[in-house]
């Protein structure tokens, strides 16, 4: 048991802090300017196209990709866990260097589950970073988090798959470089199995049929350029070879996906969490009420030493997380999954809105990224399943190994 | 001791549930698509002004007039709270009946403290619903909860006043026909009684050297038409007569119109919140993941059964600060009011939170009006003043009440 | 809608507390050290039998009587809450004005549904103070908070009645005086209405077969001089006549109870929950800490602050229920019945802690009365069911009310 | 990084558990009937003197004892918090091992900074569990979490000091074999440095003057056999030699005392709150209501998710503090022994609180160890300071960090 990084970690977070100092935080002030009066938000903000080629000359590049997967120098999930949390720290800056969701996670997809011809289409300028892609998945006219819920229909007719159904929050398909959508729907809805009903397809954005219905806004916020978008497909004809995996892996698909992109949320946030603590105590030393500063306050010091106290736990849970998936796979693991997945948005919420109080109304601004932090915090409890779902499986696991334990 | 509305409150309750049952909830839907597409989102929208003469026409008007000071008809702060509730079930719907804030604070203040050419100027068209209002306390650069913090400066010269500061989160400021501001600052600084050195003053919107900075965003809301304005008073230079009662009475001012407005800002978000408490049990009795209704859970059912709870809870403790001060005054309420500004934004938000949880990710869009009643519930509970000043100040009495008590 | 206590309760209350200032507060200290130090707690202190004939010749006696059935001078649900309120601001205070549980609830239960001759023979004594009671309900076995899970068997044999099964939580059948249990079981437990299997009989706790097997803890109190017994019910006889209104009447005759006894336990753990707040007041101003005196700390204010807004709240939810029980009867006041259940308790429990908090390591000791106020509110989060039994029932009908609302 | 325990954790958890199970668990009703009817509750029982050769043939035996101080084989804080943790799933057994407090510490206090006089007389019977020690540090008539509050005196005269003062929470010393106490008191009350005031010294509980005044009880319990003292020394005469490590070293011997005793509690407690978990998973599995088990109902999943989320946090973050301590010294890991003194005890007490709920009565009742714990828990959270006092000083730490950071 060891608590301390390995050298190689601190390397990496070193050369990433370093760019983060360089080129990140001094261009969130302009980033910020840019987007409130940018004519098309939906086009990746210059600032990003040019900090790119900075961090693939520095290696910073592609560095989520999973070593079970790609091998060579890629980092494990541990190792990669503690360079998401720095990425987190700023919400646009995992783009930088080609990690941001979805394409991370739509990449890791294709590189497990593509054949090489879906690999050379997509895969390939996906890890370039020249285009995009969306995760077609949840559906607004359903409770989406049960899976065999899903009502988008994928139907074979000859050497073609028909896609009818509506979707949301596909995040990032708002995006003008969008080009890939990995849609999920059912291919054999009567399947007594409720977990083979399930395919997922590749569907390029442009195929006729394929309808970006609006950008949905979630606290007010479109989050572009990344946006959540709503897409009817209607009709919607791809080659049959578009298919991942085959009929029915669907659900299988979707799982061995979740696992690494939870611990990349996780980390994600818990940097948000660390900046917006970081920020706080600033803000709390520089402010001064009723004659003393406000960091003088009984109230202020117990709510930055719990936010303190939160935030490590968080943290370790997922790089234990991450050091499980590691050595056991997903399966194993799946009970800290689902325990990061309840633990780090709740927490990350609990510390923002903490530091937004500290604040005061300034907090609630596009002054300071609290808010659009929040944001992303509280769309995390909800993405993939409300956090009870992942109670309801997580507490039912415990209970089954503990009841029945004697 | 009686729990029950007056026939004469349960009458008006009827009258407005009415007036909201016809022309505002089925309103709803248009006004959102209306804000999401005009030009100017600083325009009142058309709906509310077509509503104004229907609601005055049915006496349902300016019902926010405080019985003290206006006499007659008008109703007691125990009269008009349940009617500020249920026009807070919709955010939009108190303009209509001419009761939204802050020009219902600002028209109480005139009636209370304007001259007589004050009132012809400016109490007249706002009571007739033409012009609109902003208050312009807070300051951007100091943590202004603690009023002695202020540094807006008003200095008399010759026959005018000069104003120089910055002011934001003046709620309303954005408006095209927001004509005056009442604007707090310090005629006398260096006055050794802290609470003399404060003034307001009526600056009219027009005047050379008020500019309108920017609309602040809270979360991603613009708060349109409203707006939380930021304003740069630079040598703006207004008539001695438009100090409001007299140099050095800016605290006090500030005090008389702080209690009805809590008992009002609490009233709607007991509205906002009893409305999420509705739309959630709407939602979970309309949708099904893993065999059964959603409303089958027992976490779901659990949640309700609290958020009616604090619901009602908090609806009591202000109507009781409610009565207190229509019987024995702000003053001899003040613990209450305290009391009702801690509790009701915490509860709102809290209920609130936990409908947007029961929508799932749906709960966070536009497509619910959740998302916007968390942000004005999370403003509140910033608004004149972070919820520990009233704590600080309510543990404070309660601390000497007792401590004495022997 | 009035907020103010009426003069009737308010002259009740003024000689009520005088009563306890002159007898009980000052008792407190003997009381204790004489628990501490009896042979056989278990019988009534000698302090509680002086001070009943004061209590009655003051007027102050079965003030719980409710007026719906006992009529004249006696008291509404409402008028009597607040007196409930000061007795439980001592836990062992009501017994003087014979009001204490479960008694009181037995006596109303004979009451309302006593033939003659059962009220000759146990609720004239009973009213007189001269013997006392049990209700034994709960059993050790089942998850008894579902009324149908109950075993207790009750068969009729010829003139008889016999009485076979288990109980545990039967407050104050330790006593040297308790004379007489209600006893709750199933005379038809084959019944499909599963509301008509149990009924209720009136078991002399000398009836042969009747034994006390031991006196429950719970944290590590005893309870004494009420205690909470397990009772083995062995072949256990009685006259047929011993039935309450009739086989397959128990659960009637416990829905008719409830109501009242939450009401009383609820306002008297509201009394709890304020003297705590009370004691802690007076300890913080008291102690000092780093320089500063307890009560400087904003956290303490904090904390204080909460504690206030919390109690009022619930003591007006309480006393709402009351006022429904009066004006509609339980079944309309049913939901509010249910939410001061799942509200006062959990209030009680959340406030004494931070009381204790703020006494430091003397607050979990005998010599304040947190440490037993805590145990009280504890067991009645659990008491006639875990508070989880109310909030699904509640939850059901909030749901119920609200998703059918259009 | 690394989060398997080591091998040599591994065997010694599973020898450990091993002993638990085969003559800890079978124990414990046993255990629970002796202290129930034993007459002299403090004198050890039996049971655990007959398992002590047992645990020392098995060589486990002061396995606290730290490896900074001792060498050898000992243990770091790593290796021993994982064994702490098992020992304190049974509230009695760390004693079996000679490892429970205030006797670990005390004997770490000799080890680090006694004399061989000292050590001789003290240490020697107490690593061989022959006598057991006292630590008489709060006092019951000052705030004394703040250390620079204590007001017993040590006052030099001639060739002895003479202590005078009352102390209380002194863990241990009703046992009859108690025979001496390490007593803080002030030497130099006036020294302008607060924390060059205190000295501590060995006191024989039999010296003349002094007197166990009383068993103080917590929550009612009275933890026997341990007991929590309340003792008055009255002018009692000790050596010179008896001072410890020197005049006004006091607060010095306690800063180092503190980091392992918080390590050891906190694991202690999570041993706890993961017994807790468990029971409640068996119980909610062999309890039925409403027509299903209670581990169906959605609710009680979720807090059994939580239970688990929280424990492994927790146990998390201990181990890391014990890593740093081992690593880094106490010094440098202050903010995480801080941070698991917040911690652990509020999650403890949450977890055995959520277990008691689903017991239902019998939780609170002696049936079960869950109230016993909380007990414990309780004590904890303000034993060695409320936890406010440990997030006042981590607060100001964290501010101090990150507001410098630019």
């Amino acid at each position: 048991m060891d608590f301390e990084y390995s050298e190689k970690v601190q390397g990496l977070q070193k050369q990433l802090g370093g760019f983060m100092d360089e080129h990140i935080y001094p261009a969130e002030e302009n980033y910020r300017e840019y987007m409130a009066t940018t004519e098309n938000p939906w086009i990746t903000p210059p600032i990003i196209e040019e900090l790119k080629p900075k961090a693939q000359a520095a290696g910073l590049w592609n560095l989520f990709l999973p070593k079970a997967h790609s091998g060579g120098d890629a980092l494990t999930n541990l190792e990669y866990a503690p360079l998401a949390e720095i990425m987190g720290r700023v919400l646009w800056a995992s783009e930088v260097f080609n990690c941001q969701a979805p394409d991370s996670g739509n990449m890791e997809t294709l590189l497990m589950y593509g054949s090489d011809e879906q690999k050379n289409a997509w895969l390939t300028p996906l890890l370039e970073g020249k285009i995009r892609s969306g995760f077609a998945m949840t559906e607004p006219n359903k409770a989406s988090s049960d899976a065999t819920n899903i009502s988008c229909s994928i139907v074979r007719e000859g050497e073609d798959y028909v896609v009818n159904g509506r979707k949301w929050y596909t995040t990032g398909a708002m995006r003008e470089n969008c080009d890939i959508l990995i849609v999920m729907g059912k291919t054999d809805p009567d399947n007594t199995n409720r977990h083979k009903q399930q395919s997922m397809i590749l569907v390029p954005k442009k195929t006729k049929g394929v309808t970006i219905v609006r950008s949905v806004k979630t606290f007010g916020f479109d989050d572009a350029p990344y946006g959540e978008a709503e897409i009817e497909f209607e009709n919607v004809r791809v080659p049959a070879s578009n298919i991942l995996l085959g009929e029915g892996r669907g659900f299988e698909i979707a799982q061995g996906r979740l696992g690494p992109g939870r611990i990349h949320h996780c980390m994600r946030l818990i940097g948000c969490a660390q900046r917006a603590l970081e920020l706080a105590c600033k803000r709390v030393e520089s402010r001064s009420t009723f004659g003393k500063k406000l960091s003088q306050h009984q109230s202020v010091r117990e709510d930055i030493a719990i936010a303190f106290c939160n935030i490590e736990q968080a943290r370790l849970l997922t790089l234990m997380a991450a050091e499980r998936m590691d050595k056991y796979g997903n399966k194993v693991a799946r009970d800290l999954i689902a325990a990061i997945k309840i633990t780090a948005p709740r927490m990350a919420c609990q510390v923002i809105d903490d530091a937004i109080q500290m604040h005061g109304g300034a907090g609630l601004t596009e002054d300071f990224c609290l808010a659009e932090a929040y944001n992303y915090a509280r769309q995390i409890r909800l993405a993939d399943g409300p956090d009870q779902v992942h109670m309801m499986s997580l507490g039912k696991q415990i209970i089954q190994r503990f009841a029945e334990a004697d």
